[in-house]
């Protein structure tokens, strides 16, 4: 299933640690804070734990969306670069 | 629809337009740069489009995910504060 993975992290150390905890998990980074990739159950619960005890007890969001093959076709984006 | 609009936009005055616009749609804000509502398909070209101008030639990426009402049900959240 798709996954779009999307996090608030104010300590730069943890953010980062968080990021490259993603990539592992073959996510893709589309934007700052903001990651997207195919994670089964099992895969997502692993590393929603893995970045809970990154982040321990400092401040931040992060959310996992799950999001089906037919929604994601709908996606809507605007990029200028 | 539920629907998750993230955004990566360099400027500070467009990137605060930005999320007024997503306010004016009656979207909440989630995290710094994504906010979460329902917007029928419509608004949602609506607000894209007013995004659109808003963004001008400026550098930006926005990303408007539909979210099934099955889906939004599956999501993950850490937060601590």
């Amino acid at each position: 299933m798709h996954i779009l993975l999307i996090y608030d992290i104010s300590e730069d150390k943890i953010r980062n640690k968080v990021a490259e905890a993603c990539k592992d998990f073959g996510l893709k980074r589309i934007q700052w804070s903001a990651f997207l990739g195919q994670l089964n159950h099992n895969r997502r619960e692993e590393l929603m734990m893995r970045i809970s005890k990154l982040l321990g007890d400092n401040e931040g969001n992060i959310r996992l969306y799950p999001i089906c093959s037919k929604d994601i076709k709908l996606v809507h984006e605007i990029n200028r670069v």
